[in-house]
C-alpha cells in the first residue's frame, strides 16, 4: 500500500450469474482513529475486489464483509506521487499541496478505439503538454465518431436492452487500463459519465439504470487517484431532467469517499457551479468575450473553459479555429486565473480526429500550450483578473445616488461621464464584457498582461512603488521569454515589437 | 445650375457688424408647381449668400427676400453626378437610384490641420477605397490630437466665451473647401456636429448657443450634395441631456430641406435609430460578436459600424487591431448587409495619425477594403443576414407551448433538444449571439459565406434546386477571386485551401 495510489484487495467467493453490479461486499479501512468503509465490486469469475485510496502513510487495518470476508493490515509507505487533485480557492492543488494547473485536452472516445490506436494516443500524450483528458465512459455516435466499440459497459438483456445489473468485465478492465496509463503520465481523467451522442441506448436507459451504472462505476473507479467526475458533456441534450441531474450529482458525491473534482458541462445552460457538490465550473463557451460572465458568476471556484472550440479545419465553426487562436484562448484564460482545454479536429485520411479518437496531433498549438504551461507553473500563485476593464463599474448600477456619487467623486470628469454612460445603457453588460484586457495579477507579486492579437508598439505599465520588479517580454507564439528590465518600480514603458501574441510579465524581485 | 450640385446666389447688401449668424435672408426656388424656401447666410463683407441643391433638371425661378432682395431664373441642366445619398431599406442609394455602399474612414480633425497636411490627406484619399469620411466641425483635444487649429468656428466675446452670433468666416470658408474637395472625389462627409473631446469650450456652450451654431451651419452646408449629419461622436460623453439631443435632432431635420442621412454615434448607449428623424444606425461596437444585437434591433434601417476599432499599434485596445482583423470586420459586416468604417492609428514620428489628422495611410487593410468594396458593389442588391445561426430561435421564447411545439415538430430530435436548451438558458442571448456565421444572401440570387479566421478545408453549401449558380472562391486577404464551378444547383461542396480569410460566393446565373 502506498499513499495516493490505489490499493486493491481481490478475494475469491461465489460465482455470480446475475445481478453483480451491486454485489454485497465492502471493506473498512482503519488508520489511527479513522475508519473509512468503501464498497467493493464483483469482478467476474468469482472474484470480489475492493479498491481504496490511502491518503496518509502509516499502518492500516482492513476488514472485508459481505458475500466474502477477510481481514488484514498494511503498512502504507509515503507517496512518490503528488496524490489526487482538489480545488483550492479558484485553483487546484494536489493532495500534497503542490499546485496543479489544468492544461487539458479532449479525446471523447479514446476508450472505444482499437488497441493500436490507443497505444498511438498514449504515445502522443507522453510527449504532449496536457495534464488532463476529457473522455467518455460511453461510446460516441457523431460525425467522425462512427466506429463500433470493441466492448460495451453492460451485457444485454434478452429483449435487447442494456442490463445494467450485469456490467461487462472486459469493458471495464480495458477501460481502467486507460486510466492507469494516463495516471502513469501524470494526466488527470475528466471522466464524462453521460453524453447525448448515442445510438446504442446508453442515453435514455432511465434514471434507475443510470444509478446502477454509477454505483458500479464508483465502486471500481473512485479509488483512482487521477479521476475527476464530469457528470456530462452537454447535459441539457441528454434525456434527463434537471432533478435527475441533481440526483446524479448527489449520488456521485455520496459514492466518492475522496472528494474528486466534480463538474457538469453545458451546451447553452451553464451548470450552476456554485452548487455545494460541484467543485468547479466546466464550461463550453466559444466566445471568450463572455469570459467575464463566468469569472464573476463563479467567483469562489475554479473555472475551466473545457470547450472553447478546437484547432482544426473541419466545416463546423466549433472545429475550425487556428492554432494561433487556440493558443490565444489559453493565454486569455490563464491571464485571468481561469483555465482552458485543447482539442483538435483536422480532416484525416484515416478518419481519426484527435478530439474524437486520439492518434497523433497535427496542430500548431500544443508546443505553444507547453510554453504557456511552463510560464504559468513558474508563477508563485493563482492569477486573478476580470477580463473586462469596465466590469467592476457595473456595480455602480446597484448603488443609490449618494453611494454612486461617493464612488465617482474622485474620478476625472471624462471617466466619470464614461461610467455614467455605461450604466445608463440597456446594453451595459454587452459593452462591459466587450472592453477586454487580458491582464491578471497575483496580489502585487506578479502582473501578467497578455496583448492577444493587438500588435502594439509599447505597453505602459504602472507598478507599485514599494517593490522592484523584473520585466519580461513573452512572445507566446514564437515561445521567447526575454528579461527586458530589472529593478523597476512605478511607471515603466515596455517597448514591444508590433507583433501579435505578445505578453508582458512583471514579477516582484 | 446643375441638378445635384450646389447652386449659390451671392447678393451684396449692408455690412453687419454683429449678430450675423441668423441673418434675415432667404430664397424661394420654384420648379413647376413646387416651391422650396431656403434660408441664406451672411458671408462677411456685406455679402449675403443662399445655397440651394436642385434635385430636378428644368427651369427654376428664384426670389430672394429679407435684408437683401433679388430674383431670377435658371435652367438646371441634367446631372453629371449621382446626387445626394439617401437610405433605401437597409441600404443606401444616390438620388439617381444608383446603389451606394458606404466604405468609410475616420479623420476626426481633418479640417483642423495645416494646409499642406490637408493636401496630403486629400492626395491619399484620391487613391484610397473610401467613399465616406467621418470628420468633426469642432477641433479635437485628445491623445494625438493636441495641435491648435488655424481657425475657430466663431469669434470670441470680450469675456472670452464663444460668440455664436458671429461665426468666423475664414473658418467656414476653409472648412467648406474640404467638403468640396471630398465631393469632387465622390466622398460623402459624415459630419460630426458635436463631440466631447474639447479644451476650447465648444462642448458646453449651452443649448441655445448650440442651436445658433446649427442654424448657421445648416444655412451654409445643407445644400452640399455629399453631406451626412452625425449629431455626435459619443453623444453621451458631451454636456447634453437626451432631451437636448432630441431637440438637436429635430432642429437639424427641420433645417435640412434635402433629407440628408442623419445619425448619432455612441460610446455605450446606442442611439435609437428607430426614431423617425434618424435615418440609420451609426454604432460604436468593438466586439462584432454583438453584431446580431444591432441588426435585429434596427432591422428596418441601414446599420453602419462606424467605429469597430482602428488598424494600428498604439496602446489602447481601440487603436490596435491588425490589418487582417480590420479587413475581417468589413467582411463580417458586409456579409450581413451591414457596413463598417475604417480608421488607422499607427505611431508616427511626426505625430500624425490618420484617424486624428489624416496624412498618409500605413496599414495593410485599405487595398483589401478596396477589394471588398469591388465585390460588394458588383452584387445585384443588398445582402441580408443575422450573423447568428441561433438568433432566430430566440423567438421560441415568446411562443406559448402549442406554438412552440408546432415550430419544433418538424425538426430532428437533437436540434429540437438543442433549441430547447438554448431558450431555457439564462444566457440565451449571449450564446445565440456567439454562435456566429458570417453568411448573407440576396433573396435566392446571391449567397455569400465569409469564413473569417476559420481555415476550413471545404464548405458544403445547399443552393436552391430551381436555379443554377456560379461558385466563386474569394481570398479576402490575398485578393483573389476564382470561379470554381458553374451550373451548380442543390448541394455542393466547395474545396477550400485551409487558409484564413476565405469566402464563398454563389451567384445565380
Amino acid at each position: 500500500m502506498r499513499q495516493y495510489e490505489t490499493f486493491e484487495l481481490a478475494i475469491p467467493g461465489p460465482v455470480l450469474s446475475d445481478h453483480w453490479a451491486q454485489a454485497d461486499v465492502q471493506a473498512a479501512f482503519t488508520h489511527g482513529d479513522t475508519t473509512v468503509t468503501v464498497p467493493g465490486f464483483y469482478a467476474g469469475d468469482g472474484m470480489y475486489k475492493i479498491r481504496f485510496l490511502p491518503m496518509e502513510p502509516g499502518e492500516y487495518t482492513w476488514q472485508v464483509s459481505g458475500t466474502v470476508s477477510a481481514e488484514g493490515q498494511e503498512i502504507c509507505v509515503p507517496a512518490t506521487t503528488h496524490g489526487p487533485v482538489h480545488t483550492q480557492g479558484r485553483g487546484f492543488v494536489y493532495a500534497d499541496g503542490t499546485p496543479y494547473h489544468p492544461f487539458g485536452t479532449t479525446i471523447y472516445a479514446l476508450a472505444h478505439q482499437p488497441a493500436e490506436l490507443i497505444d498511438r494516443t498514449m504515445e502522443t500524450l507522453s510527449k504532449a503538454p496536457f495534464n488532463k483528458v476529457r473522455m467518455c465512459v460511453y461510446p460516441k455516435d457523431y460525425d467522425f465518431n462512427k466506429n463500433e466499440p470493441p466492448y460495451y459497459a453492460f451485457e444485454k438483456s434478452e429483449d435487447g436492452t442494456w442490463d445494467t445489473s450485469r456490467p461487462c468485465f472486459a469493458f471495464w478492465d480495458a477501460f481502467e487500463e486507460n486510466l492507469h496509463r494516463l495516471d502513469a503520465m501524470g494526466i488527470q481523467v475528466d471522466l464524462i459519465l453521460f453524453h447525448p451522442y448515442d445510438r446504442w441506448g446508453f442515453d435514455g436507459m432511465g434514471h434507475d439504470k443510470d444509478l446502477v451504472y454509477l454505483d458500479y462505476l464508483t465502486r471500481r473507479l473512485a479509488a483512482f487517484p487521477n479521476l475527476w467526475w464530469s457528470l456530462a458533456n452537454e447535459h441539457e441534450l441528454t434525456h434527463r431532467t434537471m432533478e435527475e441531474w441533481y440526483d446524479i450529482e448527489q449520488f456521485v458525491a455520496d459514492h466518492d469517499p475522496y472528494g474528486h473534482p466534480l463538474s457538469c458541462h453545458n451546451i447553452f445552460n451553464v451548470w450552476d457551479a456554485n452548487r455545494p457538490n460541484t467543485t468547479h465550473a466546466s464550461i463550453q463557451s466559444k466566445d471568450l468575450t463572455q469570459l467575464n460572465r463566468w469569472i464573476t458568476r463563479f467567483s469562489g471556484k475554479p473555472v475551466i473553459i473545457d470547450e472553447c472550440a478546437y484547432e482544426g479545419n473541419i466545416e463546423p465553426f466549433w472545429g475550425s479555429i487556428t492554432g494561433q487562436e487556440m493558443v490565444r484562448r489559453f493565454w486569455m484564460c490563464v491571464s485571468q486565473g481561469v483555465y482552458c482545454t485543447h482539442g483538435e479536429t483536422f480532416y484525416s485520411d484515416d478518419d481519426v480526429l484527435w478530439w474524437a479518437k486520439g492518434g497523433v496531433l497535427h496542430g500548431e498549438s500544443p508546443e505553444r500550450i507547453a510554453f504557456c504551461r511552463k510560464i504559468i507553473e513558474s508563477l508563485p500563485g493563482q492569477l486573478e483578473g476580470t477580463a473586462s476593464f469596465l466590469q467592476p463599474a457595473l456595480k455602480l448600477r446597484d448603488m443609490d445616488a449618494a453611494q454612486r456619487e461617493a464612488a465617482l467623486s474622485q474620478l476625472p470628469e471624462m471617466l466619470r461621464r464614461l461610467l455614467l454612460a455605461l450604466i445608463a445603457s440597456p446594453d451595459a453588460e454587452s459593452f462591459a464584457n466587450s472592453e477586454i484586457g487580458w491582464y491578471g495579477h497575483i496580489g502585487t507579486d506578479v502582473y501578467l498582461r497578455f496583448h492577444s492579437d493587438r500588435p502594439i508598439a509599447r505597453d505602459s505599465i504602472e507598478l507599485p512603488e514599494d517593490k522592484t520588479y523584473t520585466i519580461r517580454v513573452l512572445d507566446t507564439w514564437n515561445m521567447t521569454d526575454e528579461v527586458v528590465a530589472t529593478g523597476v518600480s512605478g511607471k515603466y514603458t515596455v517597448p514591444l515589437p508590433c507583433r501579435e501574441n505578445m505578453a508582458v510579465l512583471a514579477i516582484a524581485e
